[in-house]
């Protein structure tokens, strides 16, 4: 069984080094996983580390002693592409998936998070009707202290709006690592839409938004080990304007050169929702989703499909080691 | 007649003390328009400074003789939307433009930014036969050393791709200041398209690309008070698509709250062109211009509109002070 893994790392200040130590051990491990280092003030992450040998967690590895690997629980995360698809009402077509989510968890309350919109309240007022209409109660994080309402949390969405906001929020709010945790090692659900399943991803470098705000990073929740690009859209062969389409930025992206590790990216057209339990990734909803894995052509994926490989493949090209927070 | 200045303020250390000796002594000064504070290693920029008395120059003022106004040059600018249009080759659709913008001011060698696209080799090749056939010599500015190219550089030309490649790479090389110092100081020539429009703007903020990288900052090379959308699409009533249009982005970033201070934007449909000769500025081209005055609705700017008010109005709802390099 594939599993995820906190890497407890005390005592190390410096990167480099810790990234060479880490490297070299862990290489002679088995399964390919993510690994997440954690010390003790702050969450680094080695993304998409090769792992050849699984140990035993938590352990003590004998030569590095202040190394633990320590188990995290499989994460559950429901990402919709958009709240709004064409003929439907706010939200309405992915009612069912939703539902069907939270209540697997057992979930009675979900903590929202509406720092993708500028008035967090008439965000919540939007929000709070269609959830009490499923049977849900709803907190609006910003009624309460972030940091307290994210650890009481029994499930937490993140709406849609503007990502750079978001993500600037979010780190104003010192809860970027902690809701991560949370969903990584504590298993609550995740429930995001639009901007909300871009800070999913490890970076934001796939939005569609305008970037009206400057955050700290664009480094992201880190839930799982891709890119998404919400709203995916396909180019208009009919059409006369000469900005470049999704499709073109985003293969952009994947042409920068070797300095800028990046990931896969999966363009989730609007009413197309990712399922991740556990190691289990599946593609729903009612539009099909379209993968650029880099170096390779653009490939249509329909509704139904595993997309598990995703959440374990050795996606970038270098190793990358970054300061979440 | 209205006239940019630096200010030059030497051994000034903290931010605030020195915005607040600046503020009480430009308000005594006559004429508005945007203001720059240099100190020996940084620039400083308060934007849209009000200042009620212009002084001579160079002058020494008499309670703060460590403030120098230093006359700035007219500045030269042609902002272009896009180098593509429908129905046009490369540039074409503004060939008697640049032609005529260069010839004005005696130009005979463009030096050539390409740092928007990955492959400058690539990029240099497309723009040098374009020029060449309009009589003029093209250099790269990554075949030199970047900061001696734009030093001797008669005129510059920064192209149109990933906003955010751009920006981090001039940062990288280190020329925004030198940039900002030899168009606005120096008077050269200064050509931008799609992306070379946007940073030509004090933000990248109004930019419609992926932010496939990140740059130091979102502060650009301000050579006009207020923001550009390039390739600004109008929304589409019949499309089925849920994203945000253009519009509703523009507005939703002047719906900030007033701790980001927010620029006017001005959205240069394709085809469209901005002339910036010193204090005048006139849209031309073959598109209207659509503006976004915050807290006004938008308008609609017809083509040989003059739009010099916006170079000189007061245009932030509060003074920033920001560090530009």
């Amino acid at each position: 069984m594939k599993q995820l893994f906190h890497i407890l790392v005390q005592n190390f200040t410096k990167l480099h080094p810790l990234q060479h130590v880490i490297t070299r051990n862990v290489n002679r491990c088995k399964c390919k996983t993510p690994v997440y280092i954690t010390s003790k003030k702050k969450i680094i992450s080695i993304k998409h580390l090769v792992i050849k040998k699984r140990r035993k967690s938590p352990c003590i590895y004998e030569e590095f002693p202040k190394i633990r690997f320590i188990p995290m629980s499989k994460p559950h995360l429901l990402l919709l592409s958009s709240s709004k698809v064409h003929g439907y009402e706010f939200l309405e077509y992915a009612a069912s998936d939703i539902k069907n989510f939270l209540n697997k968890s057992g979930v009675s309350t979900v903590l929202f998070v509406p720092y993708a919109a500028v008035d967090h309240d008439a965000y919540l007022k939007k929000v709070t009707p269609v959830f009490n209409k499923w049977g849900y109660q709803v907190e609006g994080i910003h009624n309460n202290n972030p940091i307290e309402a994210v650890k009481k949390a029994e499930a937490i969405f993140v709406g849609g709006g503007n990502t750079f906001l978001l993500l600037k929020t979010l780190y104003d709010k010192q809860v970027v690592n902690l809701i991560r945790e949370r969903v990584l090692k504590g298993g609550i659900p995740y429930i995001g839409s639009s901007a909300g399943t871009n800070v999913a991803a490890p970076t934001i470098h796939n939005t569609n938004d305008m970037p009206i705000v400057y955050p700290q990073s664009f480094s992201a929740l880190n839930l799982i080990p891709f890119n998404i690009n919400p709203h995916y859209l396909d180019p208009d062969s009919t059409s006369k304007h000469k900005g470049e389409t999704r499709e073109e930025r985003i293969l952009q992206y994947h042409e920068l050169p070797p300095e800028y590790p990046v990931h896969h990216v999966l363009g989730l057209r609007e009413g197309c929702t990712l399922h991740v339990d556990g190691d289990v990734a599946i593609l729903k909803g009612i539009a099909n989703a379209r993968l650029f894995l880099r170096g390779k052509p653009p490939q249509e994926i329909p509704l139904e499909s595993n997309l598990s490989h995703l959440l374990t493949k050795n996606i970038c090209v270098e190793q990358e080691l970054q300061i979440l927070q």
